[in-house]
């Protein structure tokens, strides 16, 4: 009976030094459930120098990762360097030397994930990514193994603590984007550049992994509409919450048999709704299906104990089927290889919603009826209105509007009409309404 | 290579059939995912004349639940008659014919499950019971699973629907208890007799097996303080949201290294908790560690679908482990069967916690200074009094106090003597409060 699984860790940051310092201060709770210890055999990071606050035996350090893919013990390698290269070739290497793999790599799965699903699939190794989604939100494993039987036909997912982090706080201490922003810089909730995170290419590849195992797809990620939080104002939402909703940055997947409507965008959301009072750093993911109805799953989606909480648990998926002599238990891509189609992504243009609209107009007589005109015009209905303050010297007067399902085209097409009239003095803002 | 694995039903009640029905209408799915088709080989019920309004082949139906236990080719069997006996017989018949077990039968496994853990360790079968407790939310999986490296602290969780329609109509309808059980029950929401459901016992159940999986405890069910939510009226709740709280019928369990507290009891949760907008027939559960804080699932925890697909779940798992020749892969109990301890239970006495108390007091000068010189005399501080509308006709006028955290057997002497008060024309009403 093996006594132990070895692990080798390339990448020795916040995540590294997360884990790490999990085996060792839960080594004991670990070993009790496990039935044997997990060691940390080796770990290579550029920088083997700078303090990480924890205990390591400097030999287990090295600047060379070809001596933890190579290490003869290491059972399991831990790729958490981020970033396509060299994550993706680094992986690859240690999948054809038969080494099992768990990674935190959301960019290369969601751009690579079919081919590096499919070569350890070959190679009859496992690739664990549960810490690459939702941090400790065990959601990979709920899409791979409890919503098994299911249909499921939406993912809507809070994902990245960054965005949700700065629209809470825009709406409970009623401040601007940028003062929001600044303050998560300050709590190191956002990175000096926040491109990523706020302009939602973060959330857009968190979604395309779970699209990938929730319909048994690959995701063109090209294909996916993103669009971030930069644009929403203080107004949008207060205007939101006037109409009982709140904004959040959600990432959306929906499947109808034939198309994956996949997109990231700021969206309103009812206050009633549990996600609606997902706050801060929290992230959380929204699963719907034939059998089950809703499943919503809360929890922190960053931070170095708990994503490092989910690589471990990863770990030890792999230990178990180490020591019960099992082999590929669950495909990578949740799907048997043979069933992967290839889902197009459906056009932004074609999707149906419903729409806050937000114009900013001189308070003339006529310009609602104006307004209302061109939406009508464009088959796109008016559910309420609500027009505000008076106009003074010159500038515009908000005019809120919420419609009725329209599609996105047309939407597109008569704010483009709207934004040229000479009453309306700033081009008109819209927020997608998802119940 | 294995082409089918062979499921046998012991009941064919509301989640039975919805076993079959999703295998039937899902196969395909099921088949993409696992690589082989899941068949029933057999079915046992009393009554097996009742039209369920699905096909099923006659000869696969018998009221002998010996023929399904003893059918040759059937791997997994599917107990779910729910109740102590036959239940149990058959589970370890099953067992110990080195069959594997999958079970939604949570009354069992909360006094019973240690032994029938233990038995099946040593018969080398897998035993699944996700179906028990949250129905569709695999909160199973993740404490087994995902939160495997994890030194849980706490759970709490709102885990049956019926008791939790009850108070979310009460709270946002403005009626009586009885009037919501009363619609609950035409609903088909409650039973004709509801005790388990409203006296918290299924709650106690739940979280009975919850708190085995994440202490590594047995559970000595008489233990458990257990109070339902009978007594909840219209006026706790709608205080309660004045103070910003809703009251919830709240499964908590603690552990702080020494001692379990578990119990079940109304509870007020802040309004700002995702937990206080889990509403109707949605269960969630909460868990909480040193690693990842917090983690909330939020789903379906009863019905036909939801339940059985969380059955299929567990059916999945094992055919892996058979398809992968994979034995006990994970322990039953979550913990490795030498490394069960006996935790005791904590006495709710010894509770500490913040307490809602609401008086039927005359409106005479001085009630507010001899109720509360009580309450100090008993180490109890007040954080917040309300004290509304007037006596009329010597009825009562309601006095309501929060307090700051106290503890539970001051408390209950305080009340015991304020309940002997003249100026008290009530008994005194009080809500553990949940932060």
């Amino acid at each position: 009976m093996m006594r132990k699984i070895s692990v080798g860790i390339i990448g020795f940051g916040t995540i590294g030094s997360g884990v790490v310092k999990i085996l060792q201060d839960n080594g004991d709770i670990i070993k009790k459930r496990l039935g044997v210890i997990v060691e940390v055999t080796k770990i290579a990071d550029l920088d083997i120098t700078t303090d990480r606050g924890i205990k390591v035996n400097p030999e287990i350090l090295t600047t060379d990762a070809q001596e933890v893919i190579n290490h003869p013990e290491v059972n399991v390698i831990v790729e958490l360097i981020g970033g396509y290269e060299p994550a993706r070739s680094l992986i690859l290497q240690a999948i054809n030397a038969g080494k099992h793999v768990v990674t935190a790599n959301k960019a290369l799965l969601a751009k690579h994930g079919s081919e590096i699903f499919s070569i350890s699939e070959d190679q009859q190794v496992s690739i664990g990514f549960e810490a690459a989604v939702g941090g400790a939100i065990p959601i990979i494993r709920a899409i791979r193994e409890s919503f098994v039987a299911n249909k499921i036909y939406s993912i809507e997912g809070i994902v990245n603590g960054t965005a949700n982090y700065i629209l809470s706080k825009m709406s409970d201490e009623h401040c601007s984007f940028d003062l929001a922003l600044k303050e998560a810089q300050e709590k190191g909730f956002a990175e000096a550049d926040p491109t990523f995170d706020i302009e939602g290419i973060d959330s857009a590849h968190k979604i395309a992994i779970l699209s990938q195992l929730a319909y048994g797809t690959s995701v063109k990620f090209e294909d996916i509409t993103i669009q971030g939080i930069s644009g929403v104002t203080i107004h949008d939402i207060e205007c939101a919450r006037e109409f009982g909703y709140r904004v959040k940055l959600l990432a959306i997947s929906k499947f109808d048999g034939d198309f994956v409507d996949i997109r990231i965008h700021p969206a309103m959301i009812p206050q009633s709704n549990p996600m609606a009072n997902v706050n801060g750093v929290l992230n959380a993911v929204r699963v719907c299906d034939d059998l089950m109805e809703e499943n919503i799953l809360i929890g922190h989606g960053a931070g170095s104990l708990p994503t490092g909480s989910a690589v471990i648990a990863d770990i030890i998926e792999i230990a178990r089927d180490i020591l019960s002599g099992s082999k590929l238990r669950v495909p990578p891509h949740s799907f048997q290889n043979s069933e992967i189609k290839t889902i197009p992504i459906l056009n932004i243009e074609s999707i149906d919603s419903e729409y806050f609209l937000r114009f900013s107009v001189l308070d003339n007589p006529g310009v609602l009826s104006r307004i209302s005109g061109i939406l009508g015009q464009h088959s796109i209905g008016i559910q309420s209105v609500i027009q505000k303050g008076r106009c003074n010297e010159g500038r515009g007067v908000p005019l809120i509007m919420m419609t009725h399902r329209a599609n996105e085209k047309n939407i597109q097409l008569a704010l483009r009409e709207i934004d040229e009239l000479e009453v309306v003095c700033e081009k008109p803002n819209f927020i997608r309404v998802e119940k």
